[in-house]
């Protein structure tokens, strides 16, 4: 089997690597219908996040269920199912109450962009569809695997409600964030973004407003936007100091920030923190909370979160992948392995 | 009129300061029936929050109304009324959402240890109980004013609920903290305290578990007495490094850090709280959203916020209330003018 590694900076190979199997009763190994270049996949790829070898690259996945262990159960072969970058139980007191990224037994998913994944903790960690889907629907229902997963909380960690503000700091999770909080029934949402291609899909997915401004200029047009008050919630997914700062200072007194941006090397002055009266939460997006429920928007057509917005290549093609979205000529790659 | 002054560290006076008046239509001047030494008070008091001047001290206070401007219409001389140490008009859009201490008009209420008081924007600041009370109550509503608003709102702001669990950090607020916590249903509430007097009291306010140790082995022992997860709601009443990142880490995956120790210093590694996936509010407590309950509380004999808790003092001994407060000897110093 030929997959994707990245051997450090810009040198993404497609090359051969050993064809995943069950290893434990609880896996499950699936045939890859569709998988994606993740913004997060840019942190190591740009050499900015160091590597201590070279790595398989890809953490969203949706595909046919070839095989699972012997005691998987829920899962069965023939399925098409949908993960997260985080396998997880789905028993533990951590899924329990739905941090399933922060599962007791949580395993990191990586090597999705290959033409087969092996896929731990399958019972757990893998949502089936009622039925395969269509062709049309696999972006889609890939995209859930995370980039619209992780909006989806993002807007749910700000607290977004009918009738409120939302701003929102961030690419592709962001303009997801867009969609998430229009669908939650806020009223006014402004997407905070320089590039053209991005504001026009950031409209078209609810976003009311757009502020091009970064910094305190970008934070004084939101208060503009607010009575002067600041936003009811900010959605931070990017991870940057001032992408957070960003947010934090766009938000109102009592609101709330919702951060899924991976951070690097943020730093927080708690004094600051308290005189702002926010509400903080993020995190690594626990996608498996949300999978039912957006498998059904999906299913019911009340969401397209792929609509404009990916570049889609064949899988052997991923090292043009990269490129694309390191260069910002895609927002969102997706990769279909060939057969 | 004679009032308490800070010179400097360690050096309160009690010395005559100019008699407040009405200075603008909406104040009112109140007569004090007790006020307090906050141990906020004690970070100027020990030179680590540095002054600029001599500063009239004191921002917990119960009384009579004496006088009230020309624009003032819910508060009447003679009621006894309670407030808060921000001044707040409650009816601007952050006071609307109960964020009064970021009131857009807010004024910090100083020079409470004093027989008079001006508070500012008194129609939203002031509270008025349905009688004067009993010189009995006093204590227990004066405690309202701060420590004991302080210590609910962090329990509000940490999500406490029927049959959660509870760690809590910190002091007299921390105490209260305790008390709220039990009052909202709290299962099991854990206070982290090396301090036997306060051991005892926080058991009386309604903790199950004393843990001794601080740092690492404190966390160490709040995940033993939670199955290994964490609490599910910590608790923060310092404002120190280490007690805010002994409430960070006390605390469950998806849980809630309710903070209200002033922060010195205090800094967060965002990489840190991202894969901690806890939720994190606090800031200035907006005890005025919480006084009308808490009133009736006390009213009804439901809380009893200083039961053995404070050190009652006439208002000219204020510098032996520093000195005791300082030196551990009281948890919290309770002036009361001679008439």
């Amino acid at each position: 089997m030929r997959g994707a590694v990245l051997y450090g900076p810009r040198d993404v190979r497609f090359e051969e690597r050993e064809t995943p199997k069950i290893m434990k009763p609880t896996d499950a190994v699936i045939r890859i219908s569709a998988t994606c270049v993740c913004g997060s996949d840019l942190w190591p790829y740009r050499g900015i996040q160091p590597m201590a070898q070279p790595t398989p690259m890809g953490h969203e996945y949706c595909g046919i269920v070839e095989e699972v262990g012997s005691a998987v159960t829920r899962i069965k072969p023939g399925q098409f199912v949908i993960g997260s970058f985080f396998a997880s139980d789905n028993t533990c007191p951590n899924c329990q109450i739905g941090y399933q990224s922060s599962c007791q037994q949580a395993e990191f998913v990586g090597g999705a962009q290959a033409p087969l994944l092996r896929v731990p903790l399958a019972d757990g960690t893998l949502v089936a569809t009622r039925d395969v889907p269509s062709e049309n629907s696999i972006p889609n229902l890939l995209a859930l695997s995370d980039v619209m997963g992780t909006g989806w909380f993002t807007a749910d960690a700000a607290n977004v409600k009918p009738g409120k503000t939302v701003a929102v700091v961030g690419g592709a999770v962001g303009l997801l964030g867009v969609l998430s909080a229009k669908q939650m029934g806020a009223e006014r949402i402004t997407a905070m973004s320089r590039h053209e291609t991005r504001q026009k899909l950031a409209r078209e997915f609810g976003a009311t407003d757009i502020v091009t401004e970064r910094g305190d200029e970008g934070v004084e047009r939101i208060k503009e936007l607010t009575n002067g008050i600041g936003a009811d919630s900010a959605l931070e997914c990017v991870g940057t100091q001032q992408s957070m700062m960003q947010a934090i200072q766009s938000t109102r007194r009592g609101g709330y920030v919702g951060y899924v941006g991976v951070p690097h090397g943020v730093e927080l002055n708690v004094e600051q923190l308290f005189y702002a009266h926010e509400h903080l939460h993020g995190g690594p997006a626990p996608v498996r909370r949300f999978l039912p429920e957006l498998i059904d928007l999906v299913w019911k057509g009340k969401i397209n979160p792929v609509k404009g917005f990916e570049l889609t290549l064949p899988l052997d093609q991923v090292a043009e992948g990269y490129r694309a979205m390191d260069e910002r000529r895609a927002i969102k790659v997706l990769l279909r392995p060939t057969r």
